[in-house]
C-alpha cells in the first residue's frame, strides 16, 4: 500500500510524565489552579514531551503554499499571482509568518509543493513541486492518486528535516489563492455538512461572493460523491497539496513524537484529514486560536478542540500559532522556573 | 487640595498617528483586517505613544504589595503571613511575575505599600510602608486621609521611578491577602452591586466561605454607607494600599503618556477607581485578560472593555498582563515589519 506509514500508530502521552508534572503544578507557589491553562498546557506537553519539565525552544515554523484549479472559478478576492508573490514575501522576511518567526527566534521554511507559474530559486523556499497548481475540482478531481502520495510525502519529508535540526514543537502554515474553497470542500466532504454553513470571506469577499463560492464547493461535491468515503480520496478529489502536504506533516510530526500547534481554518481542516486517517495523532495537536472564518468553529467543535486565543484572526500563514506560541512557552517556564512552597518558605493553605 | 494632581488631565490619543497607522495597515502584505485585533493594538498605541510605529521594548513590572486588617474576619484560603513570603519569593525569583519578568526581559519592582509584620531590607523591593496593613474596614475605615495620599503617591513614585529608567508600557500587579474582599468592597462601593454578584473564590474559596466574604463586604458597606459617594472616599473607607497604589500609578502613567496593561480583578477595580477619578485615564488602559475570578466580568464591562485572553487565570500579582504582552509586542513588530503591497511587488485586490 503507497501510504501504509500514514496509519503507522503514534505513541500515548506519557501518563507518568503528566501525573509528575500535576504533582509539580500542586506545590509552586499559587493558589491550586491559579494559573488556569496555562498550568494545564504545561502538564500536557510533559506528557508528550516525556519529560516532567517539557522545553519550547526549538520552533520549527514550515508553510506550504500551493495553487488551486478552483482559482478559475472565481472564488477568491485577490489574483492567483499572489501565490507566488508572496512565496517571495515570504523569502525576503516581509510576510507576517517571517516577522513573527524573527519575534520568536523560529526557524522558517516555506515548501512550494505546487503553485501556479515558475519560481526562481529562493532563500529559505523548498522547492517540492507536485505540480503547477491542482485540477480545478469542479471538472475532475483535484489530482492523481500519485500527486496526493507526493504532497503528503512532502508533508512527511518537511518533519524530517525539522528532526534532522532537532525540534521541540512544529507549526504548520499554509498560502495559496483559494485554499479556504477547499478547506472548505474538504471539511464538508468530511463531516457531511452543507457548503453555505462552512464558506466564508476567506480573504475578504461579501456575502453574495461567498455564496456563489457555496455553491462551487456543493457542485464539486456532487461531482465526486461516489468518490467521498475515504479520507484519503477527499483530499485527492477536492483537496490541495498544501493541505494534503499539512495532513502528512501532521500525522509524521505526531509519529516522530513531536507536538503540533494547529493554526487556523486552513490547517485545521487538515488536521481533521489527519485524524481521520490516523486517529492517534489527535493527542499531538493543541490548538491555538479560533479564526474568524466562518466555518472554523464547526472544525473545532468536530476535532473537540479549544484554542487559547480568539482575537478574530484570518490570515494563515501559521501566523496565528504563531501569536498563540509564547503562551505555550511561558507555560513551560513558569512549570519549571517557579519555586515551590517548600524551596521558598512560603506557607500552604 | 492634597490629591490635586489626580485630576490634571491627561493628553488625549493622536488622532494623526491613529490615522497614519490605519493608512500603513492597509498596505501591509495581507488582506486587510487579516490580522484582527492585533491591527486594532497597532494602531491604538500609535496613538497612545504618539508614533505611526509604536514600539514596546521596555516594559515596566511594578507589584505592590500590603496586608489588609479584613483578613482577621476570615476570608482569605491563605494565612497573612503569605504577603510577606511571597514579597521574598518575588526577591528571589521564584514568584510567577519574577518568572515571567525574566522571560519578557521585563524589569520588575516590588512595593511593599504596608504588608503586616516586619520585612528585612531585599534586593528588588522599594520600602514605601504606609502601615503594617490596613484597619480591618468592618469596624472603622481602612485607612486615614493621609494614609490614602500616602498610598496614591507610592504608585506615583514608582511610576517616576519607571519614566527615570524609561519605560514603554507599564504593567502592575499586587500581592496580599484578602484583597479580592477589598476589591470586591471597592467595586460594589463604586457600581452598587450586591456583592453576592462579585464575591468570589479569591485564592480558593468553597460556596460556603465565599457566602461569608460577600456577608462581611456587605457588613463593610452599611458601616460606611454615608461616606461611600466619592471615589477617594471608597478607597479610604473599604480599599487597601497596594489598590489605592494602582490607582496612582495608573493616574500617573496616564499623566506621563505610558500606555498601561492592566492585569485581572484586583487591578481592574484599581482600574475602575483611576476612571472614577480622572475619567482622561480611560484611553490608556489596556485590557489583558479576563480572569475566573467571578467579579472581574461586572468590572470589564463597566469599563467597556473587552481584554485579549481568558485562559482561567485567576494569580494576580500582574501575571495576567505579563502573560498577554507577547501579543501587544508582536502586534507592534508585525505593524512595524511587514512588507507593504508596493515594497513586495504584491498584486492588491
Amino acid at each position: 500500500m503507497l501510504d501504509a506509514w500514514l496509519r503507522q500508530p503514534v505513541c500515548a502521552p506519557d501518563e507518568s510524565a503528566i501525573a509528575a508534572a500535576q504533582a509539580r503544578q500542586g506545590v509552586l507557589t499559587k493558589p491550586p489552579g491559579a494559573l488556569g491553562r496555562l498550568e494545564e498546557l504545561a502538564v500536557e506537553l510533559a506528557g508528550l514531551q516525556r519529560r516532567v519539565r517539557p522545553r519550547l525552544e526549538r520552533i520549527r515554523i514550515v508553510v506550504f503554499a500551493a495553487d488551486h484549479g478552483v482559482a478559475a472559478e472565481g472564488v477568491s478576492a485577490f489574483p492567483q499571482a499572489v501565490t507566488v508573490e508572496m512565496i517571495r514575501n515570504f523569502s525576503r522576511g516581509g510576510a507576517a509568518i517571517s516577522v513573527l518567526a524573527r519575534a520568536l527566534g523560529a526557524t522558517l521554511e516555506v515548501v512550494d509543493v505546487g503553485a501556479a507559474g515558475t519560481l526562481e530559486a529562493l532563500p529559505g523556499v523548498v522547492s517540492r513541486r507536485v505540480a503547477s497548481g491542482s485540477a480545478n475540482f469542479c471538472r475532475q478531481a483535484a489530482m492523481s492518486a500519485e500527486q496526493l502520495r507526493e504532497a503528503l510525502a512532502a508533508g512527511r519529508e518537511a518533519i524530517e528535516r525539522a528532526l534532522h535540526e532537532g525540534v521541540d514543537l512544529f507549526i504548520g502554515g499554509e498560502m495559496g489563492i483559494a485554499n479556504t474553497t477547499v478547506a472548505t470542500a474538504v471539511a464538508c466532504a468530511v463531516l457531511h455538512l452543507d457548503p453555505a454553513l462552512v464558506a466564508g470571506a476567506g480573504t475578504g469577499l461579501d456575502a453574495a461572493a461567498i455564496g456563489h463560492k457555496a455553491e462551487v464547493v456543493r457542485r464539486a461535491l456532487a461531482r465526486h460523491r461516489e468518490e467521498l468515503e475515504d479520507p484519503l480520496d477527499i483530499l485527492r478529489c477536492v483537496g490541495g497539496f498544501e493541505i494534503a502536504a499539512l495532513t502528512g506533516a501532521y500525522i509524521a510530526a505526531a509519529q516522530a513524537g513531536v507536538p503540533v500547534l494547529v493554526d487556523g481554518f486552513i490547517t485545521t481542516a487538515a488536521a481533521l484529514m489527519a485524524v481521520q486517517i490516523n486517529p492517534s495523532v489527535r493527542p499531538w495537536l493543541l490548538f491555538s486560536h479560533h479564526s474568524a472564518e466562518r466555518g472554523h468553529g464547526r472544525l473545532l467543535a468536530a476535532l473537540e478542540a479549544y484554542p487559547l486565543l480568539s482575537l478574530g484572526l484570518r490570515l494563515g500563514e501559521g501566523s496565528g500559532a504563531a501569536t498563540a506560541l509564547p503562551l505555550l512557552q511561558m507555560a513551560c517556564r513558569l512549570h519549571d522556573e517557579m519555586a515551590t512552597f517548600a524551596e521558598a518558605g512560603v506557607s500552604d493553605k
